[in-house]
C-alpha cells in the first residue's frame, strides 16, 4: 500500500499524555439504553480515565473556539487556521439517501479487495487541501450539535505517535447516545465524534515501536474521534489489522461483531450442537451471533418485532444461517415456541438486547443452568426474573459490555480476535449489510442511524434502524 | 456414647435399592416460594430421581393402607402391626406454645454438650413400645394432613443399612411446602415429613462399611423422613458428624448454616474488610450469614422488615455481629443508605430472599461487579434488574439451592463443611435460636413454623416465623 498523504503542518502537536486503558463504545442497539445513574457512572468510569484524545480534543477545541489550540493537555500549543463548514442542507442529505449509498439492498458482502483500490482510494489533492471533521460542543440531539469544521494545518506527529489517514468510520448507536450525552464514556467537549474506524498509516514521529506507514489500522480504544478525514494519536491507541482485510468489515469489526463474538465465547462452553437463543436478531450483533455461532456448529433461535417485511426479514435471517425465526409475540406463547423448536435441546445461552417480555421470553425457553447475557436494553424495560428461575433453574444472569471487556484484556488477545474476525470476513463467513455514505453526506447517515427516514412508515423506518450500518466514507 | 436402641422388629425390610444422588431441602425463606413451573420442574427433578427412602415410603405405605407393605420396590415385605394416632387436640398444642418451649426467648446457646446428656437421653421403654412418625397420605395444609402414626416392630436392618435412633429434626419452611406440594422436590405418598435431623446409630446391617453403633448421624439426603422416632436406611444416605456436636445445631446444620456458608464461599471471593448486604436478615439464613461473615472478618448491611419489636431485633442482631441493621423502607432511600453505610466500600456480595424493591435496594447499593443471589422469594416478586445495571455495572445475578450444591459435591465436602459449621457452634462463633419441641407436641411447633400462632397479632406472628426454629425433640 502506498504511502496516501503525509503531515503538512502542524494543529495542537502532542497533546495529552497516554491514557489509561479504555474500551470503544458499546454495541448495536445501545441507542435506546438510559444512562446508568450518576454514582454508577462515576464508579464505572474509574477505571476508564479521562478519553480526551491526542490531537482529537485540540482539533475539537480549536474548532470550536475558532482560535488558537488552548487545551490545557497541550505541550506544544500551534496557531491554527479553521473554518466551520455549515451541515449540507436536508436537500443534500436526502439525494444522498435517493442513491441508496452503495448498500443499501445489497447482500452485504460488497466492498471487496479488488473494489477497494479503487473505491477507497484517497484523493491527494482533497487531504492536503483541508482536514474535515465532525465536531460537537455540547451534548444534544446529534442532528443539531454536530457541524462538519474544517481546519489546516494538520497536527505535528510527536513522539511515539502516528498520523493516519482515516478511511472509513460507522456510525454505531453508541456514538450517538455519547454526542446526546446519555452513554457513560463521554469525552471532554468540545469533541470529534465517532469511535470506530479504519485507517492507514501515512506518517509515524519518533519511538514508533510497532507501525509503520501504509499499516492498516483500527481504533484501539474509545474516544480517539473518527470522524474526520486524518488524526493523530499514539501508537498505542491503534491496532494494526490484516493488511487485505475487507475495508468496510475492518471499519466495524470492533464494536459490534467483537460484542457477538465474546458473548459466544465467554459465557457458556458452547459445543457443537448447542443452541443459543436471541432477541433483537436484526442488528448488527445478532446477525454476527448468527453467523459466529455457525461456525462454531451450534444453532441459533432468532426473536425479532414483527414487521411489514417480515416474510424477506426471516429469509434474510435464514439466509445467514438462522435455525429458528420467530416474532416476539410468537415466543411468548410455549405451545409456539415447543412446537418451533421441536427436536432442538433447550438453548443454554440467550442474548438479551430489549427487554422485558422479550427477555422473558428467553428465561422461559433457556436449559436449566442456561445464562442470559443482557447487552441492550432497546424496549426500556428491566430483565425480570423470578425467584424460582433463580433458585431451582439455577438461571444466571449476565451483562456485556464490550468497553469493560478491552479494559480486561490484553491488546494481544484483541489483535488475535479481530484479526480472526476479519479472515471470517474474507472467507464470506460473517456478512454485515453496510451502507456507504460519502463524509460529506453524513447528515443524510445519521438520520437513516437514527431511525427519522421516513418515520411515518415502519418499513423505512425499520429498514433504516436494522437494514444496514451507516458507514461514513472519508474521501 | 451408648448404644441406645436396638431394633426389636421389622417393617419394611430392604426396600428400594439405592438411588441417584439428592439434596437435602432448601432454605429458610422457601415458605412463600411459589412452586415452579411443571416444566421447569421437570427438568430440574431430571437429575434428584426419586427420593422414595430405605423403609420412608414402605412406613408411610404400611401406615396409609393400615395393612402389609405393598411397595413396588421393596425386597422383603414384612407382616406389620400398625395404628394411628391422631393429632392432638388444640388445647393440648397450645399449651405446648403456652410453655415457650425450650427456647422461645433464649439467646440461641441451648444445649450444649453437658446439658445434652440429660435431656436428650432417650426412655428405652418408649422406644420399644411404639415408633411414631409423621405422616401424610395427600399433598395439603400440614396441619391437615399430616397425623402422628405409630408402628411396630421395628424395620429389619438389611445388608448395607444401618439403624437410626433419631434424636431431633427441625421444621423447615422447605418441609412445609413440600407436604402442601408446592415444593420441587416431592416424595411419592405415602411419606413421612421431615427432611433434616440428627440420630444416633443403634444397629448396623451386614456390610456396612463407614458407620458403627454410637455414631452420631445427620440426614445426608432429601426425603428420609426425619419426622420419626426411628428410621432404617442406607449407609449413604448419613453423614457421621463429630461425636460431640452440640444436638440441637446438628440437627439443623444442613439446611440453613450450610445455605448461608455456601453463599459466602462460592459466589465472590470475599477477602477480610469486604460488605455483604443481605435482606430478610433475621431469618435463620440471615443470621448465619451475619457470623459466618464475621468468622471471615467481613461485614454485613442487614435489610429487615419494619416490625413492633424493631429496637430489639435490631438489637439482637447487632449482638450477632450485624454491622447495619436497616428496614426495607430506609433501604429504598438512597441517602439514609448513604448515611448508614458511611465509610464502607460498597458491597461485593447480595443475598436475596424476599425479591421486588427489597431486591432492588439490595441492587442499588451493590459495588460495580457484584453479585446478587437469591435463595428465597418470601416477596413472591421477582428480581427486577435493568439492562444498565447489567451492561455498564456488571451485576451477576445468580440463584442458589442448597439441594443443587449437594447434588454436585462429594460427600466427602459436604462432611468437611458440616463439621467445621459445627466446631464453630461448639466454638460459639455461630448461634441459632432454637425452640424445642416434643416430638408428640408437634402441632403447636407446626402452627409456629406455619407463623400461624396469634394471626391476629403481628408480634406473635413474626416471632413465630422468625424468631426461632422449631426442633421436634424425639423422646
Amino acid at each position: 500500500m502506498r504511502v496516501l498523504f503525509q503531515a503538512v503542518g502542524a494543529l495542537g502537536g502532542r497533546v495529552g499524555a497516554r491514557f489509561g486503558v479504555a474500551g470503544m463504545s458499546s454495541t448495536g442497539l445501545m441507542s435506546t439504553m438510559p444512562a446508568p445513574a450518576k454514582s454508577t457512572q462515576a464508579s464505572i468510569t474509574r477505571g476508564i480515565r479521562q478519553v480526551a484524545s491526542c490531537s482529537s480534543s485540540a482539533f475539537a477545541a480549536a474548532v470550536a473556539s475558532s482560535s488558537f489550540l488552548a487545551s490545557s493537555t497541550a505541550s506544544a500549543a500551534m496557531p491554527a487556521q479553521l473554518s466551520v463548514v455549515q451541515p449540507f442542507s436536508s436537500s443534500t442529505s436526502l439525494g444522498a439517501q435517493g442513491g441508496g449509498g452503495g448498500g443499501g439492498g445489497g447482500g452485504g458482502v460488497e466492498g471487496r479487495r479488488g473494489e477497494r483500490t479503487q473505491s477507497w482510494q484517497p484523493s491527494l489533492a482533497s487531504s492536503l487541501s483541508k482536514v474535515r471533521a465532525l465536531v460537537y460542543s455540547e451534548n444534544g440531539p446529534p442532528e443539531s450539535v454536530l457541524r462538519m469544521a474544517e481546519a489546516h494545518p494538520l497536527p505535528e506527529v510527536g513522539h511515539g505517535q502516528v498520523l493516519v489517514k482515516v478511511l472509513a468510520a460507522p456510525i454505531n448507536p453508541s456514538d450517538i447516545n455519547q454526542i446526546e450525552g446519555t452513554y457513560p464514556n463521554r469525552p471532554p467537549l468540545p469533541a470529534v465524534g465517532g469511535n470506530e474506524g479504519v485507517g492507514v498509516v501515512t506518517d509515524v514521529g519518533a519511538g514508533v515501536k510497532n507501525l509503520k506507514v501504509d499499516d492498516l489500522v483500527v481504533a484501539a480504544r474509545y474516544g480517539l474521534g473518527t470522524w474526520r478525514e486524518q488524526l493523530v494519536c499514539e501508537e498505542d491507541d491503534l491496532i494494526q489489522v490484516l493488511p487485505d482485510s475487507p475495508l468496510e468489515y475492518a471499519a466495524t469489526v470492533v464494536v459490534n461483531p467483537t460484542t457477538a463474538y465474546r458473548m459466544l465465547e465467554d459465557f457458556v462452553n458452547l459445543v457443537e450442537g448447542d443452541v443459543v437463543v436471541q432477541n433483537g436478531a436484526t442488528s448488527m450483533v445478532g446477525q454476527a451471533v448468527i453467523q459466529l455461532a455457525n461456525v462454531k456448529g451450534v444453532r441459533t433461535i432468532n426473536i425479532i418485532r414483527d414487521r411489514p417485511d417480515l416474510a424477506e426479514t426471516v429469509r434474510n435471517l435464514q439466509d445467514l444461517g438462522a435455525t429458528v425465526v420467530v416474532t416476539e409475540e410468537q415466543a411468548e406463547d410455549r405451545s409456539i415456541m415447543k412446537h418451533v423448536m421441536g427436536d432442538l435441546p433447550p438453548p443454554v445461552l440467550g442474548l438479551n438486547c430489549v427487554g422485558g417480555s422479550s427477555a422473558s421470553s428467553i428465561l422461559k425457553v433457556l436449559a436449566p443452568g442456561g445464562t442470559i447475557v443482557t447487552y441492550g436494553g432497546m424496549a426500556k424495560k428491566p430483565v425480570t426474573v423470578s425467584a424460582s428461575q433463580l433458585i431451582f433453574k439455577d438461571v444466571i444472569v449476565r451483562g456485556f459490555w464490550v468497553s469493560r471487556w478491552v479494559e480486561l484484556h490484553s491488546k494481544e488477545e484483541r489483535l488475535e480476535m479481530i484479526n480472526h474476525l476479519l479472515q471470517l470476513a474474507k472467507d464470506e463467513k460473517l456478512k454485515l449489510q453496510i451502507e456507504k455514505v460519502p463524509f460529506a453526506e453524513y447528515q443524510g447517515a445519521l438520520e437513516k442511524a437514527l431511525g427519522k427516514r421516513g418515520h411515518s412508515k415502519a418499513k423505512q423506518l425499520l429498514r433504516g434502524c436494522s437494514k444496514a450500518k451507516q458507514l461514513l466514507v472519508m474521501e
